[in-house]
């Protein structure tokens, strides 16, 4: 191997990369980033192709550079990350040496990293899709974004909790792509309109770090991005980029049961105001319950912590309520993750009964809602 | 008590005790903030004088405020910060109620902390200045800043290396106040000049936590600090501020003798190139040693380091080299230290063999200067 590349350019490639490496993995290559250089000599797009996986999800990202010699290595993806960020000129070389050493030059500075041949690499599973559909990058973000919050933490529940589950389904003859999560307290529902296949079953679930990785890694442009479907993998594509990940292997449990019903008290209420009373008012909240009092009012909501360790706290909001006045409680956290990811400023939040649950959204959208459930008051 | 102050003057007065309160104390009143409202109506100053301690160190701040009715009383430090700085409005009302509760209104927020009577509260012991002196601000602040980071950490060595030691010096007939700190592996000397009386004996010493404090509460200005020495505590005074410290209870030991002498070697360079090449050098260096080689040629450093596990790093950064050329091993960690408190980019590193002391200063400045002890290279 023996390559020019422009310093931002590997720099970028590199850190798309540190949210796939299992630092503390039993497996020491599972912490390297395997490099190939090709020199596109024999046909092949020339570059150098970057390599990152936990054997649960894997990217693979092709980086513009100039090719004099074909290679592959594994070096150690954090040191190499942490060097290439540090380089003193803008362009780099990279060369390898006997013994499996990258030297790594940059102006007067001169790094060898000692690296694993290619083979002992763990290699990527094939993938075979099985259908293919594609959707907007800013669509997908927004989709893991207003969802992955309510995805169930491991520890305890139910299996099928610990991802987000994919639907496809059908409003006005637009087909729609719908991620669900819900950790038995709340549930996050997101959709947004696709092209081409989906290829879904009750096993379609996108487990906690896949949803955590591609968050980094999309961005907010309109480019398309392609999602294949594997046995029991999915596979992302964009530009140069491929995102793979095992599904969860586990079955999503039918969450229709838990929608709220005949909501007689409908709030409407602006996000900005709602969120930065509630941040005020959860300050003295106990950290154990995160108890918070809701009291809705015709033309005012009151926000109201009473801790008997550390003190009491209210304050009040202007909201309009259709239906009669209402007190509930709720997790102070749940209804702070909904209103960071409402995009619009219009909050409307219905309710049925002080212990059922309740529905929160955008006032006239229907591309995402959210339902938490109320706490007994005491 | 009943107030009315601007919650910007209340904020900054609280962020300044927020380094002195003990989170972690056993005593639960160290947790929290002394609040004294006075109306000035008995002749003396009015507004609100906020006091921390932890009973080795003490901060005193008088804050403006409008005092309608007088009154004392303690409440948790760290709340009372986070709700101030969240205010909803420009003016605070704090106001004392029935069973010590403080109510802090801004808008239509309103807070009902929890607090204890201003009797139970640690009484500061009284202060008799023996001899005062006075400094500029920035001065002080530099003293601090250049010498800190050489005290020894607590776990282990001499007790007397757990304070930086003040001295008072005369040069070319002006008075100066000298800081010296050493863990026995490095040395830091740094110092300013100052007019009054300062009362100095082998025991001056400022604990790691009050030089810690300081740095945070004096800025750049060149307003004058008063410097008062007690008994065995040392109180700095500054435009409504007090600072108030226990000294270390130790002696420091004689310095003179690890000072570099007969420096046969001495290198001109410059701070920048010189911390931005050891930055990328030391990527690389054992977590363990922190040992990097350091070869002075001529006109050229080549910064080195071999890590048996991580790889190897190299670069050379221009110098200009009075005597034979010498190689060198230091603690990384120690040399960066210095160079990031040099004030200004000429630096003159004086060495008399491998493994004796070695000098850091810069080249032409006496106001402070820095001692390494060199590692033995393999």
């Amino acid at each position: 191997m023996d390559l020019f590349i422009e310093r931002d350019t590997l720099s970028r490639g590199l850190a798309r990369i540190q949210s796939v490496i299992e630092r503390r993995s039993t497996h020491p290559l599972l912490s390297h980033v395997l490099l190939h250089a090709r020199s596109g000599s024999d046909g092949n797009a020339g570059g150098l192709k970057v390599t990152a996986t936990d054997t649960e999800v894997a990217f693979i990202g092709d980086l513009e550079a100039n090719v004099s010699k074909d290679g592959q290595l594994a070096v150690d993806a954090a040191s190499f990350f942490q060097i290439v960020r540090a380089l003193p000129e803008t362009t780099v070389q990279l060369t390898l040496t006997g013994n499996n050493r990258l030297e790594i030059r940059s102006g007067r500075a001169l790094f060898k990293l000692p690296g694993h041949a290619a083979e002992e690499y763990p290699p990527l599973p094939a993938f075979d899709a099985q259908g293919t559909m594609s959707m907007k990058e800013s669509d997908l973000k927004r989709l893991v974004e207003q969802t992955s919050f309510a995805v169930a933490s491991d520890d305890g529940g139910m299996y099928g909790l610990n991802g987000a589950y994919m639907e496809a389904v059908e409003l006005d003859g637009e087909r729609r792509l719908r991620l669900v999560a819900t950790d038995g307290h709340r549930l996050s529902s997101a959709e947004a309109p696709y092209e081409g296949d989906a290829v879904i079953t009750p096993r379609t679930l996108v487990p906690r770090k896949a949803l955590t990785v591609i968050r980094k890694l999309l961005g907010s442009s309109t480019a398309s991005v392609e999602i294949g479907f594997g046995q029991n993998a999915i596979r992302l594509t964009q530009q140069g980029q491929v995102f793979w990940f095992r599904m969860l292997d586990a079955e999503f449990p039918d969450y229709n049961a838990v929608l709220p019903k005949e909501c007689k008290h409908v709030v409407l209420g602006k996000r900005s105001e709602l969120a930065s009373c509630l941040k005020r008012v959860m300050i003295l909240v106990a950290d154990r319950t995160q108890a918070v009092r809701f009291k809705f009012q015709p033309s005012e909501l009151d926000i109201r912590v009473h801790n008997v360790d550390r003190g009491e706290s209210e304050e009040s909001v202007a909201v309009s309520l259709e239906g009669e006045p209402i007190e509930v409680g709720f997790n102070a956290k749940y209804l702070q993750d909904i209103l960071s990811v409402l995009p619009e400023d219009d909050v409307r939040i219905e309710l049925a009964h002080p212990l059922a649950p309740c529905l929160v959204k955008n006032n006239g959208h229907d591309d995402a809602f959210f339902v938490v459930m109320p706490m007994r008051l005491d």
